[in-house]
């Protein structure tokens, strides 16, 4: 993959999407569904269940973005859509409630993929360094103390209310560090989330995470816009902006 | 000083009041007052100047308290408050507008009383630990990365778009961790940010800071209040959560 120059300017801090771009919550997902069910007696496809519960992750923020609904978290989120996954699947008496709720708690516990840690704590060196994900604030910190993201602070949707990719989710969180969008760059494995942050002027870095929907993934392969950096990975990314 | 026993439920997380509890504010900015006078010609006592300008801190903030006045940042607070020292003083045309802006960055370069980076990081490894501070998000960043607190996430003023001791502030801050009054110990230098929490529900963790106003300061220097831990100084205040 073509690496291009470091940026004519450099930001003053670092907002990373989350969910894909620096957890693997495909499989941590998996993983926990297929304890989850292990005594039950009845046969899941776990990955297939991430699957199906994450399908339900976009369609269920789209209220809360449109102002139909008001800002609820994603935690909430989250609990809801395991039930109608569970339901969907005639799988809605085989857990009971504490165990729902345990298996929700799947989310505070994804696993970074090889590259995160290290590559965040070069950055953190050189740059104040923030989620800017649709994850509550506790579920941020609680994620980070699973996987060791060092994060300067937490920001995304919970400060602004709303979800991305709606603008005043990435705005807030540059006004939470009183800086101007152009002096921020947003970091993502989904072009969407980068052509949001650049439509309002941030610096944009993208890296694919080729596997976040199995190997079979179509989706984020390689930058479909004009992104001031596109690397291999998160280690390529940190080489291009601190060399 | 008599150390009380543990609580007997321990709190889910820590909030940490910051100015004077952990940063030794008073010598910090006064040293940085000297440096910006050193070359002026004009003899200025920084102490007093450090004393003046954090003396209008408090009745700076009361307009956002009391909703007269839409919430501005500590540090817009900060700014103001330096030229209405500097007026007083017939100090206003010394520095430019760039000196001020320098003078008025002291505030992210206080230096940490002795026990605050390794007491943190004692506390962190068993709670969650973040400010519960009257400083901007941006203020408490570039503060923790002066000093080194490693937070979990950054709370307080602004995420409840007002200041201590209003109850919002604290609330907001455990709502942001999903937590209740109840299972959150509020830690401070300052009796009356405890009252405040207390009120509120929150566990309470006090220890003196003898010399925050200088050597004949006689205020907070002993718990006024029934708190649910009295220590000598951090280090103690982590024992006793921690043993």
């Amino acid at each position: 993959m073509v690496t291009l120059p470091r940026p004519p300017s450099l930001p003053r801090a670092l907002l990373f999407d989350v969910f894909g771009t620096l957890v693997d919550w495909r499989r941590s997902v998996a993983r926990q569904v297929a304890a989850a069910f292990e005594c039950s007696g009845r046969t899941v496809d776990a990955l297939a269940f991430a699957d199906a519960w994450r399908g339900e992750y976009d369609p269920s923020m789209e209220p809360v973005r449109s102002g139909r609904r008001p800002y609820v978290s994603l935690d909430e989120l989250h609990r809801e859509n395991l039930q109608t996954v569970l339901g969907r699947l005639d799988l809605t008496d085989v857990l009971d409630s504490d165990e729902q709720a345990g298996l929700n708690r799947s989310w505070e516990r994804l696993d970074p993929w090889p590259d995160s840690v290290s590559g965040l704590d070069r950055l953190r060196y050189r740059f104040v360094v923030a989620p800017c994900s649709n994850g509550s604030v506790a579920l941020m910190v609680k994620l980070a103390r699973h996987t060791g993201f060092a994060w300067d602070c937490i920001l995304g949707a919970e400060i602004a209310g709303t979800y991305k990719p709606e603008p005043d989710v990435y705005l807030a969180s540059c006004a939470a560090l009183q800086l101007d969008p152009e002096q921020v760059m947003m970091i993502a494995a989904h072009n969407a989330d980068l052509e949001a942050a650049s439509s309002l002027g941030m610096m944009t870095g993208f890296f694919p995470r080729p596997t976040e929907h199995g190997h079979g993934q179509e989706t984020d392969l390689i930058a479909s816009g004009d992104w001031t950096i596109v690397a291999s990975d998160l280690m390529d990314l940190a080489r291009c902006l601190l060399d």
